[in-house]
């Protein structure tokens, strides 16, 4: 394979918009600004895959087909909850971590870097709905936070925080301008409206609760 | 069908984040909320569909198949260049449109509307590639906004503005506390940074300048 590649994992039951959101960023990224050549939905099987959501999807290339990756990312979602204890999923991400110049992960999708081995001593975030199920693993330093790096870990909170994580990301891989670039084409703008109080929720994150 | 249905309609070079935006929204206000019960992606041909910028998907209907339904979205993406001139398509959206509560729009989905006669004399917007585009079809009010109603149609800025066009309208459907209901839970707490200064490039729409 020609060129910067960069994966995104999927699985039965991963969220819509925890992958799609950073597919997005990342595919114009290519288009627009010399991003990774190479963006694949890589699956254990190149079968399709129902979303947690009902959406149903055809991945690009399974997990035997799919050469080295130099950025991989990890999305969230119910399924999450089985593929920690799937030895062929956490296998591949441990095997294709080794070479990759980072990893990333959004939403619940840090409950299986952990457990492929990538979380252990490492700062980082997840859906505000499993932050104590996070901490509760014991070898995480759960930073409340929209996204976290830490070192080649990238990790962040739920659903659409992705597409912040993602713009984030293409800033430092490439600069400012070209994560300009991108968030301009997808027009990320949100009007930053809240509805119904939610932040002032108990159970909100810590970055949304001093915002 | 029972209960209340949401069709999002897809198309060959569909932009990825303009529908599954939207989707993920009306799905957790399914799930979470009791939104409509059935939320579903409506091809004309029941065949995967190869979107804008690579993914693959599998509708869940086709327009022969499909129901009546309540709502009806039409996603932008480059395929809406070819959709405007599909009397497949058009008619499709012309005649479900008749006994819709609402149709929606997101970036260049403007255009299928507009093309299947449902802009006229309406308040609308688009991405900001594309305004002075829309401007010039000469029957529509084009308002530089993040979103814009105008009774029963409301149509989005580009891309990600799906997204905050389908809170605000179930804000509108539902109420407030619902939308924030979905929103807290799809984490779409945006950190709201601009990169490279993109916001001040003249052809940035009027709700960025001012913003």
């Amino acid at each position: 394979m020609q060129g910067t590649s960069f994966g995104i994992v999927v699985f039965d039951q991963v969220e819509e918009l925890d992958f799609v959101g950073p597919w997005e960023m990342l595919r114009v990224w290519n288009q627009q600004a010399h991003g990774p050549e190479n963006c694949l939905i890589v699956a254990q099987a190149k079968a399709p895959v129902t979303c947690a959501k009902g959406l149903s999807i055809n991945p690009h290339i399974s997990f035997a087909a799919c050469p080295q990756l130099d950025y991989l990312l990890i999305p969230g979602g119910i399924g999450t909850r089985k593929e920690v204890d799937n030895p062929v999923m956490l296998d591949f991400i441990a095997t294709q971590a080794k070479h990759c110049k980072a990893v990333l992960s959004v939403c619940t999708g840090a409950f299986v870097l952990q457990a492929a081995g990538l979380l252990a001593g490492k700062k980082a975030t997840t859906h505000w709905g499993s932050l104590d199920r996070l901490r509760a693993l014991g070898d995480v330093e759960v930073a409340e936070q929209r996204f976290v790096r830490d070192g080649q870990i990238w990790t962040s909170a739920g659903v659409s925080a992705g597409i912040d994580l993602t713009l984030a990301f293409i800033a430092e891989t490439a600069g400012d301008a070209v994560a300009g670039h991108v968030q301009f084409y997808a027009e990320f703008f949100p009007d930053g409206k809240r509805y119904g109080g939610c932040e002032h929720r108990p159970e909100a994150p810590a970055y949304l609760k001093q915002s």
